[in-house]
């Protein structure tokens, strides 16, 4: 019986990895999915995880994402952690990529966080986590693509947590507020030892907020390095 | 020689005709932009100003539109008013729709903000607004498609003024935080003196913004009833 | 019979004299109080103002100012501008200083946002605005002491304004989010045109949002250089 | 060997009882410090805590408080929970009564803060944590005092945690967003099961935050029913 199952939509960044090792660790069964599953097999033989490939702003590919973890069991924990972005001067910017920006770092949030509602909802318990950055926050210049995409991902998980507390789901929106680090090889290590977030500290805080316990919820964090 | 030139996009509601009469009113020459102009024909006649269809989220509309207005003068006001929502329990909410609520109220706002700074630059002046709303900042349950597309407007917002002040653009944000009066047979007006916002009150604050000098600029204001 | 009079509380920066002469073109009778007024005359003698000695962290004081304002006429304007701020290492800081930094800016607001009210509540109309910093928002190293103090007023600010909107008070703040210019000598103006913010800019959007219909109130807004 | 203390300063809420008791079952030495310790004595028992009286607005009283603490060891934790609030229509508040909510619920901080700090620092580690309310981030009507140590409290965090977490201090600050449970006779239990807050919850994120690697420190959580 797989009773506790975390479903991690957009792997590839050091936190995916480092929350899909923490599930384990927990002894959760761990579904990674990915629009790209090649470079997963590692990950996944490390970890037990099932690696299912998901474009998540392809809603036909999010249902049936959600169908296949549906028949291992409801979910207990959902993070949202891909993204997109387009950078440059504001008159220079691609429209294309700019809705690129929005499509896949919103409304796939959208599309997941709504499949991982339906499932739960009948449950009445279970967690969606939505990562955010610094532009989570505030529109930096040069940067506005990314800035409307996670601006909207926030919005939806307040208007998510505000409707779905009530109803037993744990909607949280978490800012990372600066860079996660790659491991010992990251190029920006010259930032010392205070200038990246390690991703098995920020998997541990997104573990702390998903066993609150239901009277003291945390809805938004900032983890800063 | 038509020196003063003002763009509304997204015509209709309340406060975008009470900009067009209060821009009419200094002598500006006013182009409205919608995407239905059917009932914008005495709007134009009492402001003198010119209509254009135009979609915003079809970005060759919008260029179009910004054609036709450099021929006139490069503007030196362009609001963008234009939203659309969709609302109910999110797990009954239609993708496409939600999709459209995004696309509408953000990408068609970084459309003509594009569209609008790239006339603006080489003249190095100009204001360029964006209309938000309470669900700018909060996300309200039922309503997460209205909450993503105007945080996404808000994170456009700041991040074009952070990139376009120093290069003599203002940009700001208004925060609509309540209903706009639609006139004396406003079925809410049961709110009271102080349920509804008149437009024509709005419209005022708008061009005292347009009107700052350079050294004291409004980046974000909120109005409430 | 002076009917509009605007009251001026912590004189001495250049945002209070731009005000002051700002109210004078506009016919309004302007008080001037300052815990030293020694050197008001020259601003008094230019905007016609009467000038008051008046510590507002003394509340006999604060009283006796509101009842000489009253023998003039219930204000229609008072602005709180005072503030004290100590600066250093946290650590090292002087508590009696921490401490009248928090008294001067934000408990001396309450004195004289509270005698303010009682004068005006009765007529149900007059706008009482506090002045602001970058510390109103956000807590700067090295400086707890000032953000103590403008982060307490934005509070009492917030207050004010929900309590007191529906009875037609007027209640704002003002976030001036950099430096205020002192003039051509100013040492500072290698910052640049764009450095530092010029009080008689300023001093226009305080009067627009006090000329502003009550349809459509600011509470707080954000002026930046 | 006393290696691990932890100081609660204003204690009488059931968040500090819940901190103590949280604290002593991982075998931390407890020192509970408040105005009033008549009441503390089963608590002290059940925890093994230490009680010292202390007025913290009375810096003398808080310099003597971390003498005593010192004598043991340098704390790991420090949690500042006192406040004191009066209440009421903002032009009927008592001058003095506003004047103590803000020494108590945010200079009393600075004292504790500080003190802190200054044993800390030699270390380079350790935690200092305030809490907040819901009138940290908002101004209610009719609680302007309140409002004005809350918003303080919160600029001083922000202050503190910028300073220092370079130098390994870690300080946050936690938005108490509702109310907190008294336990099974709480006449407020009406609210029902999402009511109000169990302090035994909310001490279990303190001691996560705590907790924290120092590559990703939360500043800020806002906690909810």
């Amino acid at each position: 019986m797989a009773s506790d199952v975390a479903v991690i939509v957009g792997v590839g960044s050091g936190l995916s990895a480092a929350l899909a090792r923490a599930c384990a660790k927990r002894a959760m069964t761990v579904v990674l999915a990915a629009r790209n599953i090649d470079k997963l097999s590692a990950l996944a033989a490390e970890t037990g995880a099932r690696v299912i490939a998901c474009h998540a702003v392809d809603r036909p590919q999010v249902d049936a994402l959600f169908r296949a973890v549906g028949e291992i069991a409801v979910p207990s924990l959902v993070v949202y952690n891909a993204s997109y972005r387009t950078r440059g001067p504001l008159v220079e910017l691609e429209p294309a990529e700019v809705a690129r920006s929005v499509e896949v770092t919103a409304l796939g949030g959208f599309h997941v966080g709504q499949a991982a509602a339906r499932q739960m909802l009948p449950a009445g318990r279970g967690s969606i986590f939505f990562t955010g950055a610094s532009a989570s926050v505030k529109g930096y210049a040069q940067s506005a693509p990314f800035a409307m995409g996670k601006f909207a991902l926030r919005g939806l998980a307040q208007s998510m947590a505000r409707e779905l507390a009530p109803k037993g789901l744990h909607v949280a929106h978490f800012v990372i507020d600066g860079g996660i680090s790659r491991g010992p090889g990251d190029p920006r290590g010259g930032r010392g030892v205070d200038g990246l977030l390690e991703p098995a500290a920020i998997a541990e805080t997104y573990l702390h907020v998903h066993d609150q316990s239901r009277s003291a919820w945390t809805w938004e964090v900032e983890l800063r390095p």
